[in-house]
């Protein structure tokens, strides 16, 4: 049964992360209809090979699946809600699953409206970057019903190589937001370590060395760590999108009364990388923010 | 040559830390003259088969490496001058190993000093904690000559796997500092991170398990997040300790004018931890922190 | 013509600080009509002398000015908007003063609406507590037209006496969020102080009365200091009220890209705060916090 | 009997504020001896009609009263230690008086030691600035004996306004911190509000009118806030002393196990001002790293 849902998938938001995942969806052998509001994105899935289709309500017509791949929380709302948007009129039973980065508690709502209306929905945020996307190497976490969350597996193995369900609706949103969280504080941690090291006349290849076996060691410090050395920060994942995710990790936090000191001036950190103009660079570059707060930026 | 200068190694510090160091060196078959301030862990080591003295007068005389692991920069200050301390009273030519973790600038200027009394003499400061030390698994962050590195290498392989030598003489003790400053962070992130996701209900176990395999992933992701998640908190690694460790960072940060705003909160809250009685847990407890601060706690 | 204009007045939302108001406008001469959602704060105002209302509709019928005093931002917009709501009832061309707390961006979505509506609509936000209330010495920050503010003038000197016009529809909330993001942090500076002082052995009082005249000198200062030093913490304005606060300074910060590094911490500090059990006590309880994390409380 | 004890003062230490400070003693009618390293302000002290010393064994010989005013702890130590020095130099019985601003420990070390040579030794520290020292309104925070403050007091009269004993020897210093904690943190909550308000396109002008009536009120803003809003940032008190200053408050508030985050934070943005190249400006100036932060330099 589960073959034939699977066939046919109506995937909306081509962008830097949407594209390759419906190329992916394509490769394994999915049915895939692509749709993008800007249509040269479109045109450029069409030449990958995959059909198009101009509206939203055009996509999802005749999907088994609904994928979401967009930038926020409100581009998700415009999408699914609306006389051509996706709870009108897509399928009854069809399965929709948001990609998407967004608000947990918008997540779990609209997983319960889905529901009303006879869908099954799960929040499914990825992490890994455009080459986790391109590889299908993502780590996807899951928020939805076990039972939405078999369904939907075939379709998440072809994209990612971690797959975990983490809980019901939201949860998957939350769990991309603790991500976020811990991964946007080691990136400036390790740039504020790098820039005393370096303003003590210590050579950090070395000591980033010394210290990677160590309870010190993250990916961080393994993949971003050499490029903030050497000062190459080309996405990537973009300090814009971190910040838009911070906003989503205080508010959670806010509204359930947790205290994160170290999340919330971080988030103030990335909004002034972002301020200062670096927010389509990778998040590394906060490490150039500590430069210039410490005056050694050139 | 260097088979003879290592022959002979007095050990001063027998604690947590030195005790199962200096039996490494002992099983690697060094000849190690035990010395420790109060003789209840000096006889310990006796009855691992040291040998022992009263005195450090009495240890470094005829050692040919004096090593050190104390808990604090006025412990070593003590131990190297003095009438009866080391640079009185250690063979000329002799190499001094500073295990300890003290102020990178207290370390470069008893180098100097050493130096101009004809001893050599390095910091190599170690992180893997007491495990680390009993398995002989340490990290070892080296400040010294590249040729005083050369002599101690084969006693410090008895005791780590990850030797580095990262500059010269204080430049272990910088190391070490942004090491302490991206464990404390860390552990802080990952905490914030457990707590937010307790709070909205999502069982920490699968998400840390979702996350960890991407750029979120870390030593203190894997190694410490399963006790912090059971509420384990045996050291390990002592929040008092880490203190005192921050103080390190912050200092050094403030001497070159370097600005690191998450490590002076971090130091903050671990300051927090400690004085509301947490010091002897292992620093992954600094989670009952954020507990607390978030109303959370039992 | 203002006279008139200001003949009829419905007062929505008789708390701690909406009732000592309307009664200062029944005392300076104004026809109020009150109501409140539970019926016993009606009750009392009627037992003052005011006539009440059992319902928003009800009360803004043949009203010339419409005043809402309400906790936040979701209780002004469920009474503005709805069959029965503000909006859709009062007179044409009445004048809405909302002296409530709430989002800037909230206060100038009403005013528009109002205006499209035909009404006139300021936002009019206090300061100065239930004492000044009472006493009739608030502080009120105006945003909106500059010729409804001359209209609304009269009945605001019954209520305050700073009285500024400070921008259009939104600003007097903005002003407002600025001065809670001032106070909460003044606040927390003189307890870090205070604690600072005792832990030192330094008596408080001397050391507030040596500084209280100087660049440190505050209203904070000679209001609160001597109750947070005697630990005397009644309201006065209740921590669970700045925490709501201190998350509009934060959102509005972030809307507009602006970085305010202490006043994320302060509003990680109120939360904090709050979490521990202390949000019906005053704001200057904020010393609680301080001498908990400092491991000095009882 | 103190008429006589005052009538010789030595005077060590003559700039921005020692200068007027002697100069007001002078005028007072004290038998002022002024010292300074650099021999030009000495000139200029001598051109102000005041007698001048070569060296400071030569000022404090015969002075029954040795003032200091220098701009760092070590300033002090070196005045007071050595064969030349104060301590060394000085009569028997010589009242010290110390106005630097220096660490509480070493203040109360140098009168434990002043006490065992048979002098008496008082901290001293002030606040006022420049116009303070010039106008003789200066606070002076006395730590001391209060026999050795009565002593003082007629010189103390002669330079300030607000005379207080706060405590024993330190205690001065102690209340100078606290104070350089308030004052820092003020100024960086008034620069986070004005720039959120310019952000937003609020005039900040009447909006601190609005709110500096109430309990945002403060010397800070009324005497800083509008030099902030019209960036007129010419010391005053200029931030590379504040960031010394913050250097003792946390120092202190680690030895005695107190937690201030927000002083602490407030120390990493001074800082980071002084980094940025604006140490020379009035600490004021706080508001352009806000700007810069926020992206809105110019």
């Amino acid at each position: 049964m589960e073959k034939e849902i699977m066939s046919s998938v109506a995937f909306i938001g081509l962008g830097v992360m949407g594209a390759p995942m419906a190329r992916n969806l394509l490769n394994a052998g999915f049915d895939v209809v692509g749709h993008n509001r800007s249509p040269e994105k479109a045109r450029a899935f069409a030449d990958a090979g995959g059909r198009t289709a101009r509206t939203v309500a055009e996509a999802v017509r005749e999907a088994t699946v609904v994928a979401t791949m967009l930038p926020d929380t409100p581009d998700v709302l415009g999408v699914m809600h609306g006389p051509g948007g996706v709870f009108a009129c897509a399928e009854s039973g069809a399965l929709i699953i948001d990609f998407s980065t967004i608000r947990p508690a918008a997540a779990a709502e609209l997983a319960a409206e889905a529901s009303a209306l006879d869908f099954r929905m799960i929040d499914a945020p990825v992490s890994g970057g455009e080459s986790g996307a391109t590889e299908a190497t993502l780590s996807i976490m899951v928020g939805g019903a076990e039972e939405d969350f078999e369904i939907a597996r075939p379709l998440l193995e072809a994209l990612g190589k971690t797959i975990v369900r983490v809980g019901n609706p939201g949860a998957g949103q939350l769990v991309k937001a603790a991500n976020q969280l811990i991964v946007g504080g080691t990136i400036e941690l390790v740039a504020e370590a790098i820039v005393l090291l370096e303003a003590h006349g210590v050579e950090p290849v070395a000591a980033l060395d010394a210290i990677g076996g160590g309870l010190a060691g993250s990916a961080v410090l393994s993949r971003k760590g050499p490029g903030m050395i050497s000062r190459q920060f080309t996405p990537g994942f973009r300090l814009s999108l971190h910040r838009k995710d911070m906003g989503i990790v205080t508010d959670s936090a806010r509204e359930a009364g947790v205290v994160i000191p170290l999340g919330a001036l971080v988030s103030q950190l990335i909004i002034a990388s972002v301020a200062g103009g670096d927010g389509d660079l990778d998040h590394s570059a906060l490490l150039r923010l500590v430069e210039q707060l410490s005056g050694r930026a050139d």
